[in-house]
């Protein structure tokens, strides 16, 4: 496959968004439109859209975290077949905003149902299919909440102890992946401000892609 | 948990459905009706169905047998959670028509996913819930595909040597099984006439539960 599959990872309030915003609009323009796609999980596909309106159907109150945790690798797995896979075969970059490690982090660790569980029932969803380059935004767990409340107005301006007590073992989780993980993953210092995060990412990217930026 | 859970498994044509349908009948008679359940999958709770509805949406041609596999598996994490550890709770007899065994000789062995795969995620679906008494129902792959084409007039009346294949797999995946787990799993000869088998099923259970027929 000629493509390029780059995944991008980090807890809330990293500025993941607003970084593969960028990242996408600035390789368009250096490869064309076509040549680049940004996938977000779970949806894309038919099958995967039905399965979304599973998870976020509101009536489903009474959803048993390990069904969440399979509906969403059942969606993964489709998005693999029919998104990733047919994008790597016609030579495009594929950005992925979140993948494996999210399902890790967030359902393995945050949610306690075990990060070598969840890595198990990924590892049969993407047969596989891991991205060769992974970056992960990397910012310390009080910072990151206290963006989210500046930016989102709409949400309670206060960091309760639980909210970051989940957010930090999301990242211990993030870190131990990327202490396993050197080769694929990448650690960007995401405290700076976004143009010299932007900066280091393209930085990073080009390191692995000589053809790219 | 107070109550008993079995669960019946079988190749296609062994006449699993008349079994079990006359042990609910007999054990509703010595127990009362509301202290037997039967469940079948997919499906019972809200959110199985939902799946379900994904799982058998006609226009979804182009599911991956992963992404099935991983439905079946978040359907039946529903429907422990939903359904069979409540009746547990409540001390009832829970017959389940196919579980775990099923998609690691179907969806394992037979579509060929991998049988440690497919356990591997239904462990994670069911943590642990395995049921005290699987009866196994063991017919000779060629008799069982003439049962089924001789009760089901609709269906072509022939065996090609595809689904003969598939289903000496899904045979040879069972007698694996059954080797593996001799105490929870007892295998009945299902080539015998009906009520031969219902007979042998019924010693079977006693021979477990010793207060039950």
């Amino acid at each position: 496959m000629d493509g390029k599959f780059i995944s991008f990872e980090g807890p809330d309030g990293a500025g993941k968004t607003s970084v593969i915003r960028q990242i996408q609009e600035d390789l368009e323009q250096q490869l064309g439109k076509e040549k680049v796609m940004y996938i977000r999980e779970p949806g894309g596909s038919r099958i995967s859209e039905e399965i979304r309106q599973v998870l976020f159907d509101n009536k489903n109150t009474d959803m048993d975290p390990r069904t969440e945790a399979l509906l969403f690798a059942a969606s993964r797995r489709q998005l693999v077949v029919s998104e990733i896979v047919p994008g790597l075969k016609a030579g495009k970059v594929i950005l992925c905003d979140r993948y494996v490690d999210s399902s890790i982090a967030y359902q393995g660790a945050g949610r306690g149902l075990g990060e070598q569980e969840i890595w198990q029932i990924n590892q049969f969803a993407i047969n596989g299919l891991m991205p060769e380059l992974t970056i992960y935004l990397d910012i310390e767990s009080k910072l990151g909440l206290e963006r989210i409340a500046e930016h989102r107005s709409d949400q309670v301006n206060r960091l309760d102890k639980e909210k970051l007590t989940f957010h930090q073992t999301v990242r211990q989780s993030y870190l131990k992946l990327y202490n396993a993980h050197p080769d694929r993953i990448k650690l960007i210092d995401a405290s700076q401000p976004l143009a010299s995060v932007i900066k280091d990412v393209k930085m990073t990217i080009h390191d692995r892609f000589s053809d790219l930026f």
